[in-house]
Order: C-alpha cells, then sequence, then structure tokens
C-alpha cells in the first residue's frame, strides 16, 4: 500500500457514517486517495505500444471496401486506442492519431472545429486538402496542417487509393471541454490540383514574410511543409556534423522542428511536430520527458525503446511514449522518424522536466 | 441519434468482422463516436452543482473529530466532487477544490509538488502557511498561493480551529500526467507567526519591484493578497463608478483579477483568481465562456444562475460552472465573490471563446 | 592618433581630389574616421556632471519672478544643459532633466507630445498635474508618470510656489525624429484637488488588476507613485536584510524598479525609474553600464563617484552618469536617491552590458 | 516666429542677467527653445535625397586604385553623408549606408563591433563575407547579415572587383553611446568558397529549426537570404493577385521583409530589410512613416518621389526617406528595390505612426 494512503486508521462506524455524509454531499476525502492523484512522478494510465503499418493498412483498406465516406462519420479514420485509456479512441491522453484512408475518387466533405489537426504522409499521393478553399497536394513525406476552425476536406483525384495519419489533439480539448464544430460543403470547395498550395506560395519561402501577412499568427500559415526541404534539411546537419561542425542533436542524430515563421514557435498551439535522423548505427540515450509523444518511422529499420519494450520498427510502423517513460532509438539502418507531442501544452502550462541520462540536467 | 453518427449503415457480419479486428488491433474507428469527441459546442461531463457551507463546515468539522493530519494523507481536506465526474474528487474536468480543517494547534506536513495550490480564507484565522520557510499568516478574506514545487506545510496556533478552500489543478494535471511530488519535514520550518510574509514585505507595493527580483518569475511572487487590499480596489471602482467615471466590468459590478506583478499575467500558469463586488440589485448579463470556474460567495446574499438552476447563495457557498454553461449573477444585497478557473490554460492553448447575451463579441 | 585611423598613407594630390569628389557627391569615407564612429568601447560626447539644488532653487525662483509661464513656452522649466553636448538642453544624448516652478496659483497649460514624461517631487506639495482629466497631487517622495501623448497640464493651489523635476525621452525623440506636439486647453481640465487620483484609486493595489483594464497597457497606467510605498518598499529590504534574508542588490542597499503592473517592465518605453537607499556608511562597487542615468539625492548625504570625479552631495543634488563611465555610491548617512536613466532603450535594442568591480557577470 | 517659443517677452537686462546665469551653470530655459526640441511633427535635420550609382561605381572604382585596405581603416567603405547632418557619414541620424569595394584578391580583415551590419549586392559576385569563421558567398541580389560582436572579414577570390552596399546602425550607436570594438585576426579565418554558407545549410529552410538551435537568437540565425528565394516569393505574390487572391500590399506591388525564424521579427534588433516588386506602371499611394529608411534600386525603372522631389531612379540609385517625409514609388517598368530601415527601433519604442493617403488609419 501506498506510504501516502496509509493512515493507520481503522474503518470505524463512524468513520464509514462520515464517508457516507460525503459520498452524499458529493465529497470526497484527500487522504484516502492522494497517492492516487498526487504521484510521486507521472505515471500515465496510457501505456507504451507499438502499432505496425502492416496491420493497419489492411484494416484502413477493408474499412475502404465497407464503409462509406461522407457527412455524418466525415472521414474514414481509425484511431490508435491506447490501451490503458479503456477503449477510447486516444492514443494518449491529449493526442488522437489515426491512420485515414481515401479510395479513387472519394471526397471527404469539409467542416471545421476547434480541435487543431495535421496530416503526415508515410506513402503514397493524389489526395489534395483543401483548408478554406486552398487545395494542399499531399505526397510522401509531406507535414500538413488544418490549424483549429478552418474549414477543411479531401478528395482523392487519381484511380489508386491513398492512406496517411491525422493528428488532432482531441483528447485534450474532449477533456477540458473546449471544442466547437461546424459542417461545411459536402464536397471540398475547389477541387483543382496545384502542385503547391496558395499558402506555401505565400509562406514557404526561407526567412521572408509577406508584408500582406504581418498580423497576429497563432498557428503557422505554412499549409505543407514538403518532403523536399525536410529531407534536405536533416541531410546538411549530418553533413555539417561530419565536416566536424555542430548541427545535430548529438552525435549521429539530426532532428528538425517544423515550426511557425511568424514566431518561431510550435506549429500550433497544441502539438509539436518534428522529424529526425539517425544515421545508421546511432543509438540515443535514454530519455524521459513531461507529456505524451508518438513516432512513425518513415523510412528504414531499428529498434525503439520504451520502458521495458525493445520493439523492432520499419515504414509506417507507430509507438507511443507516454509522459516520462524512459525512451531511446537505435538504428539499424539509416533512419528516418517522424515525431509529434504535446509538448507546447506541457510547456505554456510550465511543466516541462526532462532527463537524459549520462547529462546533467 | 445524432447526425454526425449516422451512417445510415445497417450492422453487417462482414462490419462486425472488421470492427472485432479493430478491437483486437486496439483502434477505433472515428465514423461511430465522432459526434462523442467533436461536439458541436463544449458539453461538459462535469455538471452544475452547488455545495452549501453550511454541510460542508460540519463534515470539516467531524473530520477534525475522526481523522488525523500527518504524514501520509498530508492534509484534512475534503474535495468537491462534482456528480457528473464519477465519483472523482474532482470540482471539474481542471480544477480541485476543498474544504482544508486544521484543528487547534496542529500541523499539516511539509511536502511539495508540481501542481499550483492556492488557499482562499471564507471566514476565522490563526493559521500559518509556512512557503518555503516562509511564515504566511492567514485571514478572512486573504488568498495565498503556493505556486508548484514550493515545500509548504500548515500550521495552527491557535486554541481554535481553521476552515479554508484549497484550489489546485490536481485533475488537469492527473490527466495529462505532468505531477511530481516529494515529501518535506514532518514539521513546518518556521513556527514564527508574522503579521505578513517576507515575501509580501518583499513584493506586495503597489508598481514597485525589487531591484534584487528581476529574474524570471513564471508564478506570482506574493505569498498573500491581502484582504484590506481587495476590499479597497472594488470598493474604489464602484465610487469611480458612482462619480461617473469608467471602472467597472459593467453597471454595479466590480472585480479584479489577482496578477503576477512581474509580468501582469495570472497569478499561477493554470489557475485564475478573482474577487467581484455587486451593488445590492446588480443583475449581470448571461455569459457563456469556454473553461470551467468556481465561485464561492464571500459575503452578502443573492442568486447564481447556472444554466437552469437558480440557487439562493450566502457566505461560503460554492458553485461550479462548467465550460459553456451560461451563468449569470443576481445580488440581493451588496455581494462579495471569490472566483477561480481554468482561464490562463484556455487562454494558453488559444482556445478561448466568450459569449455575452446582448453584447456583440 | 587612432590605429584605426592610421592608414600610413600620405595626403596626395589624387587622394585630395578623391576627396573633393566625395564631398561634391555628399559622400564620406569610412577610412578616415572608423575610430570616431566606431570606439572600443561607448565613448560619450556628454560629461559626468554635478547640478547642486542650492544652484538650481534659487535661479527657479528668480524665474518665477521674471519669466511668466502659460501658452507658449508652455513650462518653467530649466533644463541641465551637459557641458560636452554643445549647449543643448540636454542631460545626456537620450535624457531630458529640468528643474520646474510653478508659482502660487499659477496654471500650466495642457498640452500633450510624442515624448514620455514623468516628475519626480524632492520637497513641497500643492501642485497637481492633470492627465487626461485626472487630478494627481505631487508631493514630496511621489514619482509621477505622463506617458506620450496623454494631455497633461499643473496648477498650484497654494499660496507657496512648488518646485520639482522633470525627466523626459526629449533628447532621443528629437535625435531619432519621431515626437507629435499638440496644444491643449488653457487652462488645465479639472481644478478639483483630490489626495490620489482616478488612476491610482483603480491600478495602485498590490498585484490587483481590474477586470476593466485587462487590454494592452505600453506604459504604466499608476499615475503617481506615492512616496508611502516606496519608503516602505526599501525600508523593508534592509529590515529582511537585517533579519539575515536575501532581499537588497548588495550588503546595505536597498533598491526598487517603479514598474508597469500590466507586463512587470518599465513605467515608460523609454525611460526606467528606480529608488536607493543605501545603509550608513555603505559603499558601492564600482560598476559600468551601457546607457546614461541622472542620480538625484532624496534625503541623507555622501559621495558620488564618476570617473574620476567625487561629489559630496546632498538633498536635491543632480548627477549624470553618462555611458560606460564606472560610478559608485558612499553613504555617509543613510543616503536615499532616486535614479532614471534610457536602460529600457538599451535593452529593448540589445546593446546591454554591465560591468561590476570584483564579480564575473 | 513659431508661436510656441514666443513669450512676448522683451529681453530685459534682469532677463539677460538670469541666461547669463544659467549658462555660468550648464542650465538650458525650455521656454525660449520648446519649439526646437518638440516639433508638431518629426522634423529632420536628415533630407530627402539621391545618390545616383553611375556617381558612386567610379568613386570606389577610383578609391581602390587609390587607398589599400587592411587593418585601420579596416574596409574600403564610402558612406553617404545626408547634407542636413553636418557632413557626419550618416544617411540619416540612425542609419549608415555605404558602397564598399574590394579588389581581385584583397581581404578586408576581421573585426567585430557592438553595431549591427548587412550587406546587399546589386550586382557582381566573387567576395566572401567570413562571419564568425563560416564563409557567406556574396552574389546579385543576396542579403547577408553581420549582427553585433560577431566576427567578420571580406575576402575576393577572382580577378574582378566588386562593390556592395553596406548598411548599418553606426549613427545611432553612436549618439546613444552603446558600441564596442575589437580587432580580429589580420587574414580572414576560412579561405573556402562554399555555394552556402553553414549558418544556411542549418537555418535557410521554410518554417524548419534545427533542434540543436532552440536557444534564444536575438538576431536571425540565417547568414545569407538568397536572391533565388526572394525572388520567388515576390514573384509568387504578383501571380496570386492576378489569379485573384489576397497576397500584395496593395494592387501591383508585391513586398517581403527579411525575417528572424526563430521569433518572426525583424533580421537585426535596429535595422528592418524589405525587397518590394512594383508591377510595370504601378503607383503607390503616398505614405508617411516615423522613422527613416533607404531604398536601393534593384532592377528596372521608374521614379522616387519624396516631399517635393521627383527622382527618375535605376540600378543602384540610392534615396534617403528622412522621418515622416511622404513618400511614393512610380513603376516605368516592373520595379525592384531593396529597401531598409530603422522601423525595429521605432516599434520597439512605441514610436510608430504611419499615415497612407486616402486611407483611415
Amino acid at each position: 500500500m501506498d506510504e501516502r494512503n496509509d493512515m493507520d486508521q481503522p474503518l470505524t462506524d463512524e468513520l464509514r457514517e462520515l464517508y457516507r455524509r460525503f459520498d452524499e454531499h458529493a465529497l470526497s476525502p484527500l487522504w484516502t486517495q492522494l497517492a492516487d492523484v498526487m504521484t510521486d512522478v507521472p505515471k500515465s494510465r496510457a501505456v507504451p505500444f507499438l502499432w505496425r503499418w502492416a496491420d493497419l493498412l489492411p484494416l484502413a483498406e477493408r474499412s475502404g471496401e465497407l464503409v462509406p465516406v461522407g457527412r455524418g462519420g466525415e472521414r474514414r479514420a481509425i484511431a490508435l486506442a491506447n490501451p490503458g485509456l479503456d477503449g477510447r479512441p486516444f492514443a494518449t491522453p491529449t493526442i488522437w492519431a489515426a491512420i485515414q484512408y481515401l479510395g479513387p475518387h472519394e471526397t471527404a466533405p469539409e467542416h471545421r472545429h476547434s480541435q487543431n489537426a495535421f496530416r503526415f504522409v508515410v506513402e503514397g499521393e493524389g489526395v489534395w486538402t483543401v483548408v478554406n478553399g486552398d487545395p494542399v497536394a499531399m505526397r510522401r513525406g509531406d507535414f500538413l496542417l488544418t490549424p483549429g476552425w478552418n474549414f477543411h476536406g479531401h478528395h482523392n483525384e487519381t484511380d489508386q487509393p491513398m492512406a496517411w495519419i491525422d493528428g488532432l489533439d482531441v483528447p485534450l480539448s474532449d477533456y477540458i471541454d473546449v471544442g466547437f464544430f461546424e459542417f461545411g460543403t459536402e464536397r471540398v470547395t475547389d477541387y483543382s490540383t496545384p502542385d503547391i498550395s496558395r499558402a506555401e506560395r505565400l509562406w514557404a519561402h526561407p526567412g521572408l514574410r509577406p508584408l500582406s501577412g504581418l498580423n497576429r499568427h497563432v498557428n503557422s500559415p505554412i499549409a505543407a511543409y514538403r518532403w523536399e526541404y525536410t529531407d534536405r534539411a536533416v541531410a546538411a546537419q549530418l553533413e555539417l556534423e561530419a565536416e566536424g561542425h555542430p548541427a545535430t542533436v548529438e552525435q549521429g542524430h539530426a532532428a528538425i522542428r517544423y515550426s511557425n515563421p511568424t514566431n518561431g514557435g510550435d506549429v500550433m498551439s497544441t502539438l509539436r511536430a518534428e522529424f529526425h535522423r539517425l544515421r545508421e548505427g546511432t543509438q540515443t540515450p535514454s530519455r524521459r520527458e513531461v507529456g505524451s509523444s508518438v513516432w512513425q518511422v518513415f523510412d528504414g529499420r531499428g529498434e525503439i525503446v520504451v520502458a521495458d519494450n525493445v520493439w523492432k520498427v520499419e515504414k509506417g510502423d507507430l509507438v507511443v511514449v507516454p509522459s516520462w517513460e524512459p525512451w531511446e532509438l537505435r538504428a539499424e539502418t539509416q533512419l528516418d522518424l517522424f515525431r509529434f507531442s504535446d509538448a507546447p501544452v506541457i510547456e505554456r502550462l510550465n511543466f516541462e522536466r526532462t532527463f537524459v541520462e549520462g547529462r546533467e540536467r
């Protein structure tokens, strides 16, 4: 029994009667449950877990055969349901992660909601996400934003299906009761298929802001972060390291954070996203962090270790790291990974802590 | 049935098999539960509720007779357990509120935790809260801070018991998994009983900062906001209004926000606290806000209306307003109220929305 | 000759001709004047200087006999004209400081300007500064604000004259060309004489903000920082130090910064103000800072050392410290000093550096 | 005579004696000079002025023949000396602008200073600026940063001379006394000639930040903003406008601001830089702004109007706009312009005002 709940106190009739009256008046004593609500270190109900792309994709395809997409269900999205979280469609207490699947020539209708959302494409192409009327192409390696309260739909212009992952702050917004939702049009508002979006043409230039866009931007105005730039950025870090210059997080470990060019912060108020590249053979030290995250392997093979789990992973595999669980990465080949987390929530509320094995911090 | 969950789709054997495989792989479809996780407007599981001081205080006193205070249970605190929240000791999904009771000459031992905490005193005096070794007197009308990770204990130096309310962000920190906890000494580290704390002597001067305290202060360094100043501030607003000058929130309604003098923001990263005074006869318009709050009547009589509930309230009564539930205040006599909420969380994550009846916003 | 201007180059006819053509085209070579415009350390043209209250006050009184106050001249203010600055009425390149004098029952008419201004009262009382229609009493030890673009006038309601000092950012605004100016009424708009202003009634409560004042405040809304609070704040620091607690800047040296309660920053965008109290016998270490400042002795006797000057000072004496000149304070008795500086300018532009003798920094 | 200096007061002997005593005590009355130091609107001593590239370049070339570059003079830079500013090498009260010239295989030695500096290249290539050991190639259209206190030198690796413009905050730092200066090596520390710098490889990716660079960056870490991106960004704005989407500042007028990707703000604390492209035939409305700026034509032909001056301009021509002087642009052909200004200074000190003819503001 936890020291902090142990009052060394027999449950007398008088005490039983007191507790009955507490119940009657919608009250609850601290002293019997302190250790449950105030733990020594964060102890998430969410558990470390691995979802294999080899399992997810066939189930998404089967859903494509059996379940239509359209108004009502809105999206053919299948969420990671962390086994520790009572069967709710939540990857962690704050993060929603799902595989979404759109068949040839299908449309997922437009809607908007307070919840912030992104897409990350691990394979395929041919779908456009239309954000407030701006068509955004989706291709392997791209990271796309649909920040809160922007209308958005998806449509597949090809004869091939396409699948990708969605990330949202749905569990957090559900818990803290902040969500609004509105339907938009049943079809998307623009079926054109440009290579890049208008938002990118205006905003995706390194260090350059349009003078017409100097007002406050809570979330990043860059609709899509293209693979070409991400790949180049992490490759450059490893090259600089090889040339003897500081550039990487640690030896053999390159990483970028997707950022809001209008303030240098995270892309959206509640979600952080990063891309990591490990040189073949690299092993990271063990880390613990306050807050939860999800990794998806983008390319290569290796191991992700979370607490006692040592998982061999490959393209598309998804791993959840609950708050304060130790994790490390091991790259068998060059290993590319996408990561997203609730770090902006943790940091804005000043709860951040980090522990890196072997380092003072 | 909610339009958004209605897929007009019979549950065939094939679909049943698909859903079984989802379960098997810890997956969950969006299309059957969209309306539950993404509601049109915030629909909190927490319900509007009233706790009467006349019920709370006798139960606290009875606890004083039956339950010791000390290491393990740590505090003789009895939490408001919102009937919508499964019996957990949570006033709202983000807020903990409790009545705490300390008998004559008792000590509640020192500990510290990541969770932010405050005390508000609706009656009585004679207890000192010792925060990192600084004794802070507690008296009627005072608002005291113990921000995250500060050691703190309480001791009662009189022959009378004392009760007050505690407010913390325990439910939020429990949900997002950010809490750390450490025991301190079994007794408080300083039993002296100064009128005001060292923190106040250094910091509680209007608009004056010590040159020795220019570093970053995430939370307010003012250990206690004394009743004398709060009373004077709201009184002045009503006087200014009576003299024809802008000063109040609206006709007959004065209010202050307790603030962090080092940045003008909320006293702590996760909790907002305010004090309101309504002139006799004042009725506020109906308001809805994203985020939850708790009111405690400090003085006077009136009504608090939340959704369909019209509650007559008096000194010490506590009312919970869940997110987006409409509320209004009606002052039968001059009515003084203390309020605390999760507004800093909502605003830092950019989810704020407000609706005031009869006003454009 | 400065190494950096020494090109070891004879001034040939060809070069002379080149320089003539530079002149003709409004051009100027860097190589002949680098050492003048880019010095090793800041070398201000302003010089350390002392103005004695015993000289200033009689001249102000004589001005009162000879010079009317009213529309046109606007103010009977006599500025400190730093001997290094070509006779211009500038205490330093950024700071204006003047003694202002108002005879019995005189009015200085209302006007407004972009320049930020304050008053500090070293002796006397009986004048009210009316800021945007809000009468603000002036008494010994008070520090009053009239931030940019607020209408303001002064009137003396007594049979005694009164003198005080004005501080403004006039030299800076003159140099960088930012000033706008408008006349207001010839008389002040409100001749009432309340003890404290409406702005103070709304804002001068420690850590409490009116809910009606949550919008952006670039400058402090506290119209006057009263002596009572300042005195109490520095006294408390010395007492805390005597009791063994950290509170002072350094042994025997208490100080507060006047601050904007809405953001914790300086009272105005361009001017910092502080109040210092040294215990009898205290000597501060020698300091150099980027940026210029002015000290005024409020009470007591001691020495202010600036570069090679050792000045014995007493009540009302004013000393200018140009940028990067070393300074120290020596308290013969308990020594109270008011200080103002251009530190917000220096810090906002990221030019701050400090050197304290005997300390790593 | 200005109303505000007109005291309607004869200069009596008594007054003359008073003024003599003012002089003797280093004092200066406000009432005789108010209108000079507090003008109705900003009235800069700097005048609107045009420097023609056709004049500048030959003089720079001639300097190359007559004046060596090296330790002491440090740079073969010829500064624009605004005719209103007493022959000092200042384009405006806050801005230094110069043409710098480096002959074949010459080196300008390394040094560092508090002053922020940039280079903009209107023609040519072949010089590398080495910033803290990182070689940064200079080519037509590039905008390069050397923020305060970074060591930097230049070297020309070709058989051709090269000229470009330097922009610095020297006049401001000279006036407010903030400058420090140190010599570095006589030669640059790295003579390698990479296409792009290490800083760009790490930082010049749209919206991507290296995880190794999350600390505070007061100034932009992007060493060079390449022409390729700038050109693409302004071209995209005009295309978007042509397609019917909001993108430009106003009809026919595209513009970007060079920004610090770590906070979205200006590239350096004291200097703003922008690039503008006007469609052929575009005329901008007349604008007045607080703060001074310099335009350089990058390509095309047109007119720059400042106050009463209508200047026909072409590639390389430089025009100074003092504070609050009205200006407009007229594009005879497509017109590309680089602009830099002291806007960050003005805005950080809260002195900004803008007036656009025909628009409410």
